[in-house]
């Protein structure tokens, strides 16, 4: 990808996601018209306000653009169809963010507080009225996510099929969930396990999941082109995982918004951790080891954890996998040029290259 | 109702039940093959069966005869889809009990151990790790309601109108445990509130949903009727639910299967609850008050609470409200004669009154 075709690509993301943040605030401001809820109620009304925050706080929105871009590899037509399933993507998403940061006691999501953590701030002394709010939230998302999709302006037989998609990413994502708190009971988890855990918990739901409700919304068959679907999304999921593991212990706070080491201070045997375990000593190890699952584990000792792994040149093999993943999911989509639409399939083959980018 | 159509009537439930029961183990049997899960996980079979073992343990499964009898109000003939719908009612159940034993922090449910606390057995002193796999359990459940739905073998559009059912439940019963968590910042709530709260949390998804899903799965178009399923499902669920209130203050001990007193102990402003506090003297209200929400409340003091609540009459104006809101289920019913199948008809005729008998 040169750099005026990365920009393109890039544009094209930013013009899906303006489009997308507009038209996800106007669904919020129509539910409480369209969901019936109980008429007395104040917390009701508090719940969707506390979605909807989280839900307008959203990032790039790739998702969004790898459904588009999936619609986009079959027509350049307007698919009816893909609005729905862009709510479902992402409401699916905040449904998982809302419960993800009650398992991790996360306060931060998003630059904003978390929806668990609002709740605490509203109900001071009282984490037990605060955790059940935040749990119901999250369910809610979940419900709300396959109700806006099972609204889709397309053919029922072609919903279905969409619903089929969509709920089983929602269980293999529950699925992948339990195996990431899984891999954090291991001292040294395999790295096969870790790109298990990316497959089940992140590239189902985010990358394959929209590649194929975007590709149903156009009419595509997908018996016929699954295998190849996966043979992108899972070195893809992994190459973007690679990255903000990466990002996590060595990017710049500026970068990233955050101070790096939180994998390290959450416990999370992530790839960068992984391999610093794997490469270390055992003092060095014994080291990292204690700081795992501190959370006030000082920045200095995330300091000295990042010169100990780039002694191992952990950082830079870390590079090089991920560089090999987006390649071999580049690659995948290069192939797919005797399918497909020329201008959307440069765009899969551009994106996974492009979103290392930022680690080199 | 006389005694030997109640008779018949209890004969159906238990029929259904049987049948549903081994139904719901094969569905459990068959998750295995057709979940996509961790090939390298633990954690994810440990979770199914914590599923299979709750949702196995399940009572009367009155939600399954409301189902299957309300596709008898139209035909006699087998009807496709019911038992999907009956799975799907059952694991919507498995997902509210899951979440809502996490909201409550209750140690058991239906004669076991709760989900929660099955976990915090399994990770004693990680109270988060077991808080997070009971979220995660509880999320699977939502997912696998809507997936066991989605491949009935019923028509598209049929289908996709018994989806909206089921979706539009699961969102509705949201915002009634929300209300109901609210219900409890009040000192004194209305009854009115009290019925809002009963229709949320309940009604919707434990009699208006079997009530509408077994009517669409056997071919009757829901829009000439859903006033009529209202009327029905709002006073059987009221009574109903006054059946718990008053059993869980009035009931032996040997008959609920748990010491009474947990809606006081738990903060619950349940039917029964309210009533004393909008009777009792300001003496008597303040020992209930200070009671409410305290777990270690003594089986002394709910015994003093019980019998200020019959000195004011309490007990007999509960019983007087629920079979009061039982026969006017009842007599809509009855007018269903009309339009539907009299064997079904008497059932529906009978199951309120037989409903509130345990209290009578």
């Amino acid at each position: 990808m040169d750099n005026s075709t990365a920009a393109a690509a890039q544009q094209r993301v930013a013009g899906y996601r303006r489009r997308f943040d507009s038209r996800f605030a106007a669904y919020f401001d129509s539910l409480a018209e369209s969901l019936d809820t109980p008429p007395l109620s104040r917390f009701t009304p508090r719940c969707l306000e506390l979605l909807r925050d989280l839900s307008l706080r959203g990032g790039k929105r790739l998702r969004v653009a790898l459904l588009y871009e999936a619609a986009r590899l079959v027509t350049d037509e307007q698919v009816p169809g893909l609005e729905e399933a862009a709510l479902s993507i992402e409401l699916l998403q905040t449904h998982g963010l809302v419960h993800d940061d009650i398992i991790d006691d996360s306060p931060v999501r998003r630059g904003g507080p978390s929806t668990y953590y609002a709740y605490r701030r509203e109900f001071p002394g009282d984490d037990s009225t605060a955790l059940g709010l935040a749990v119901l939230a999250g369910d809610l998302a979940s419900f709300l996510s396959m109700h806006v999709l099972l609204g889709a302006d397309a053919p029922a037989e072609r919903k279905q099929a969409m619903l089929e998609v969509q709920l089983r990413a929602g269980a293999e994502t529950v699925a992948g969930q339990i195996a990431d708190l899984e891999r954090d009971f291991r001292p040294l988890p395999s790295e096969d396990l870790l790109h298990t855990v990316c497959e089940y918990k992140t590239t189902r739901y985010s990358i394959l999941a929209p590649l194929r409700l975007g590709l149903l919304a156009a009419g595509e068959d997908l018996a016929g082109h699954d295998e190849r679907l996966r043979r992108y999304a899972t070195p893809a999921g992994i190459s973007g995982q690679m990255r903000d593991d990466y990002l996590d212990l060595f990017g710049d706070e500026d970068v990233i918004g955050k101070s790096p080491g939180s994998d390290i201070r959450s416990g999370r045997r992530s790839y960068a951790v992984r391999a610093v375990l794997a490469a270390a000593t055992p003092a060095e190890r014994g080291l990292l080891e204690s700081a795992l699952g501190d959370p006030g584990c000082t920045a200095g000792t995330i300091d000295r954890i990042r010169r100990i792994a780039r002694e191992h040149g952990v950082d830079d093999a870390l590079r090089a996998a991920m560089l090999r993943h987006a390649e071999e999911a580049a690659g995948e989509a290069s192939g797919w040029r005797a399918h497909w639409r020329e201008e959307a399939v440069a765009f899969f083959e551009g994106l996974p290259l492009w979103n290392v980018r930022r680690a080199h």
